[in-house]
């Protein structure tokens, strides 16, 4: 049995765009199990995009399809793709949306992706298509609606059981973005916030594993010592390893981000201890 | 197989109503596939209403029935109607709500709706009833909630198998909002915008066929020379035919109702060529 | 058939976390029918999201697992557990969050629950248990994010048709916020407003049998003289029994908690008639 398609956009709840999308592909599999990963992206921010998309990596049943539209330039040449990695599949505008989602999704023995410059190569058992096969997207194609033209019956026709091969001609790899990774030297990690979410806390670059428990965090002028086990703290701000496994900076009463009054794109620095 | 509920409503999605009105069908029709529409129409604002419920009209599978409460006069003397148009039901309460998704909905051979002031004659294979059997609503009904009282549970029914005619009294014609209709005169045509999305998009009530490449749009006090083909261009400003066929103005990098000034009724002028 | 899973948290519904938690559920249960009761639970505010988890109570369908998450003590040791009251399920932290919509579950003949101060006793056929066993958990448990990691399989293995059970140990009661009574004096109810909904309505704890179609209220300093049938009224400010059969307080036209600048623990006063 298929997946589900896990379903996100930049395209708000207000108006009827995802409602119509929903239903255009209930039309071609009446079956079809949809779940929102998210609506409210920033409009046109193909970054936010592919870490939220990211984030909903790996959590959902094999054979899942994540449909992702952020698509500013929806309209021109850039390609519509398809991508098979590990149990997932992925279909979207192919400026990098999918990119970060597609590294954390390739994770099996035989998935090589590889990140060269702002192109994902696809080896092993991953494998992408362009979209280039009319007869799977709606009859009539407008220049400013893919989701509802293209994408979403794309992802209806995998959830109906279509093959990857049969929805366009394959390619060899899809753009990227640069993914920030942060910099060691002499025992300091520099890295930066790369998300903040509804609670304020920020979500930076730096993993698990460059974390001792006594670790010191310097970010916005501010210096944290050690890292909390839970957000359950005395203290205004703590640092903490998050549900992705990456250091976060949270405030347990309120919003790091008001009170650092820091976002996206902050320094943040490890230091080992004091 | 009945098809699914598109549900539109301007509950919001803070509080548990929208919530209510599932669980309510759920406990009527175990299988029922419901699909939200919008939530987040403006309170009361029928005509918002009416504007994002034509927008999700065709793309539902045939049998869908389209649930729709935006209710100011709830509990008063204003009808409950549920309505078969072409291949779709449409459940709501009469008060010109339902009437332009139900107009866009009468395109089979067959169906005649008619238009006569602020009523919605249906004829043909199209009908409707009133909704005058309390046997298909809640036991209880509440004198200010008729979306989890009587829509929600007849929309079930209707997703249950049970035919339009079960479900009331046959009537003739519903109440309709007139419909902005653009103006011509010597190759101008006057419009409005009708709806504003939440990219910033001015949506009017002008349709592709009035739309030549090299047509003028005057709107806000600015002049658009020439129609785009798709979102992604170097302009502030543009215009071009927007996923319903119709005529939107745009800001490629922002909001265009920002740019401008405008919202909904702005006057906007097209002329065939400067 | 077990029934679905009602799912309610603070996790708003920009981030990833809500789908996060849906994508684990659906990898246990692929069939699990997941309905949204609210997700915009201000952050951490415990009371709010008992209160809207109680509106959801009881119109689910018999089987539904009530889902809830506003923890701002996950990774403490404040426990979790999973209750089954009536025809429900409730699964959440033992924080109080659970308390008012189990208490408004036990509705049954064989069904007691008892509110002693800060805790509900579980008696008769209700029973609860505290989530002890990890075979029924996410394999790693962060401790920050135990909606994905615990809650969620919990759900998940009660809609597959697990025992509760088996999901613990059984324990005798669980936390509860306490429930704001109205006061009664000489004729004179005295209680206070529990929630504003997003029409502004003012919703308080004084239910429809203390209310005379004549009675008086009083709040914010105003006086509104009888009990409105429904929402259509000319008044600037009416009093009306709402949907959940407690007295709101609304503006036709607006927002009632704009006009009078009051919210949440408001007092009002019910006197029987002038």
């Amino acid at each position: 049995m298929p997946g589900p398609i896990c379903f996100l956009t930049d395209f708000g709840l207000e108006d009827a765009y995802v409602g119509v999308v929903k239903g255009v592909i209930l039309s071609i599999e009446p079956r079809a199990q949809i779940v929102d990963l998210s609506h409210a992206i920033p409009p046109q921010d193909v970054r936010a995009g592919a870490f939220t998309l990211m984030a909903g990596v790996p959590y959902f049943p094999p054979g899942t399809a994540y449909l992702a539209v952020v698509d500013p330039g929806v309209g021109t040449e850039r390609r519509a793709v398809a991508v098979a990695v590990g149990d997932y599949y992925f279909v979207g505008p192919d400026n990098g949306l999918l990119s970060w989602a597609i590294l954390k999704a390739a994770r099996g023995p035989d998935t090589v992706v590889v990140l060269r410059g702002d192109a994902l190569l696809l080896e092993g058992d991953a494998s992408a298509v362009v979209l280039d096969r009319p007869t799977y997207w709606r009859q009539e194609v407008s220049s400013t609606f893919h989701g509802r033209d293209i994408f979403g019956p794309v992802a209806a026709h995998l959830a109906r059981g279509v093959a990857l091969t049969e929805l366009g001609s394959p390619i060899d790899s899809i753009r990227a973005l640069p993914f920030p990774t942060p910099t060691r030297d002499d025992g300091t990690v520099r890295g930066e916030v790369i998300y903040v979410d509804r609670f304020g806390n920020l979500i930076t670059n730096v993993e698990r594993v460059e974390l001792a428990p006594n670790a010191v965090v310097e970010i916005a002028g501010r210096t944290i010592g050690g890292i909390s086990p839970h957000f359950q703290q005395e203290a205004e701000l703590i640092a903490l390893v998050g549900s992705s496994g990456l250091l976060e900076i949270a405030a347990p009463s309120g919003s790091a981000a008001r009170v650092l009054g820091a976002g996206v794109g902050a320094h943040v620095r490890v230091l080992p201890s004091r």
